[in-house]
């Protein structure tokens, strides 16, 4: 594996999951194989799950970790070629990455859309510049349209705790304060598509009108504007908020009643209850369900390690020795 | 041990000490101890000397160790049950706190106090919650009311550098321009009083009227408004300033010089000066003492490794393994 | 090797070369020499490359690292004695730096000039104190007048790079937005003229008027005004922009063009091109050459590495075991 961004990198997805599981039965196995290898992980923005879980899972494998914020340190970056650098941009981008690439094995970086020039987002003008010039291997920690370690974790948790073969998934949209991105839903619906594809689950997800997301991570879900419909038989709930890709970052004000409360919750299969945290308490999901016994909220935070655990070792295994 | 918070967290003081000391001579011989463990260190305050004597302690024991700089990263975090999450913070302390349980095997917390709301400081709701959302062991720090390293790492320095079985032992309030939270003359009193009740020190407290400690930690030890007289026949003068707890978090004008200088220090029983830095030269402390065979602040300083290196090491003996 | 902060430290230096280019060769040979031996790096201004580089170097001996980023954390040092502390600094550097002292084996200390007062920079005030009061061998990641590990680098760089015995080495002043310290500069001068003094290169610098260097860096180099001159027969060309040492920190509108480009690099032997990075590019150093065959830009970063491992290693056969 040289690049970790997308579903796409993964060929059969139950053959990662329990690949994962058994690096959780036994984390410190491969102490052997990451030594004398580094991880850089490069931060555009802040992190705490996935900073904490992707170093943890490098240091179990025996790497040595560096993190780079570069948000914190005023290191601004210039993405585009041609400009004269006169202003406030410190350093481009070619030169940035393949300087790191010199000092790593494997690079992670995250980097936020700006949810304003939604081209530049939706072609990852930034990761995909930044694996071009760095020349190393490049797991994403979140990218402008794609959280990959959280949608594989998402998979590993919902494998760890589903009751029937084929489970009812279901991502239900949730109010928040702020404009956020789509990465979540657009990766975790690729995810949830391909498995469904694979014959792992069935997937639907509802959300507003306004809020669909673009076709190119849905294809094959069954998507509804009516939260009750959609949570009928459903095995998994997954709770997220994002804004709209149409018209792009916008927020609309909805209608009807999309926080997500035990009441709701009888309308399903005794669903369990996902979200990739930070979770907005009494706004995106209620403290009734976070705080209950089909909050799967904590544990699926905990199974980031695995999935960064399971990616990390599949790039060292491929790295030429 | 399950928590590292307040004396009452150690029961025999000298055995901890020797221990302690013991480490200080072979720092490495617990390398195998803290393998394929992690030590997160939490920080919603600054840190210099704590984060780096706990860090190289546990990097000593062979612990991996993640810094959590959650102060410098804005992500605020909310305390209260029962609020709807439609304002600025960004996380709960209960999934914060759960989260960061899963990816270690011991945490750290430093927090400040608010120096407004004594009820919740000195209630430590902050703390309490942290390690019953986290559900591993938890070493403060520094709390809003206690610095139990720095406590623990001032009686190592006592026990190395005592001439008589039981010295007197002062605690002497110094001006600032700055209000400071009560937390280390609160534990250092706390420590002292009881190791004056194990036959260790005899304690006594100088301090201008209107400073006050609280009760709870001061029961024991003698209380004086005149530095003067608390300086006679001291052993070891241990300088601090601290804000009001009666008037909570104010500063008044004091009446007296309470600068600690050599003139004072002819006071005493050829006194050690002990103070856990940062330090204001010449407000708090002059600088012909800090400069002059009198002071113990650096190898002070430099003993905060062993003071966490015993407590990183008796939480990994009662880790399961 | 006690301290690492000029040229003057090291006396044969293709001997040094030699070993840097060795632990190219075989980086992990040496993980057993820094094993239970602490690195503390401390920042008290941003860095990239460097904080990677020698965070890198000193893990692949074996040690454990410890980033102390006291400009990010609003620790402000006093630096002067005899002052009463009663402003805005926390801590003094004599506290400051003997602390960390007891936490680490080796210091390494990045501190900028101040470009307003030349004396205290000139004289090397801060790093001389930290140096001082710190106890333990230190390795400058760039001073007020001086980046060593840079230098040897480039040196390394150099001679990897040469086709002949004696290459002819240009340091050529270009244009930027700021103004930037000398520190680059000067160090590459005396490290050159000291590689000229021992028959390794040939050493020009090429300047506008009113931007002489300190005659104390540059004794034995060829100093020109004309760029073109200067490049004739090169064989490496370093661009580095730095403002005025005589009118201190100040930049002056300048003459004619300072762009290196392609057709400037047509008047040279195909000299390679070096930058100690970050570049503006096309106001420094065109797209063209950045991107073309005879940059060297990146394996010169990369180089860091080797240079900060041979310094270290040093270092840490010269501790008492």
């Amino acid at each position: 594996m040289d690049k970790f961004f997308s579903v796409a990198d993964i060929d059969d997805l139950d053959t990662v999951v329990q690949e994962a599981l058994s690096l959780k039965a036994n984390p410190y196995n491969w102490r052997e194989l990451g030594k004398n290898r580094t991880l850089g992980l490069v931060f555009l923005n802040p992190s705490l799950r996935t900073r904490l879980s992707t170093q943890k899972a490098a240091m179990s494998l025996g790497m040595d970790v560096m993190v780079i914020n570069m948000d914190k340190e005023g290191w601004a970056l210039e993405t585009q070629d041609g400009v004269i650098m006169n202003g406030t941009t410190v350093e481009h981008i070619r030169e940035a990455a393949a300087v790191m690439g010199e000092y790593c094995d494997i690079l992670g970086l995250r980097s936020f859309p700006s949810l304003k020039d939604k081209v530049a987002d939706y072609t990852e003008e930034l990761f995909n510049k930044f694996v071009k010039f760095c020349r190393v291997p490049v797991v994403s920690l979140e990218s402008a349209t794609r959280h990959p370690l959280q949608s594989l974790t998402d998979l590993i948790t919902i494998t760890e705790h589903k009751k029937v073969a084929k489970p009812k998934v279901v991502l239900a949209w949730a109010p928040h304060v702020k404009a956020l991105p789509q990465a979540v839903p657009n990766s975790f619906s690729e995810w949830m598509c391909k498995a469904q594809e694979q014959g792992l689950v069935d997937y639907t997800i509802a959300h507003p009108a306004g809020y669909e997301l673009s076709e190119e991570f849905t294809t094959g879900a069954d998507i509804v504007n009516d939260l009750d419909e959609a949570l009928e038989k459903a095995d998994f709930v997954y709770i997220k908020n994002w804004s709209s890709y149409k018209e792009y970052g916008q927020v609309y004000p909805v209608q009807g009643d999309w926080l997500m409360t035990n009441q709701k919750l009888g309308l399903t299969n005794d669903a369990k209850v996902m979200h990739c945290l930070p979770v907005r308490r009494d706004l995106e999901l209620s403290s009734e369900i976070l705080d209950g016994p089909n909050s799967l909220v904590i544990k699926e935070a905990g199974n980031r390690v695995w999935a960064a655990q399971v990616v990390l070792k599949r790039m060292l295994e491929n790295l030429k020795k």
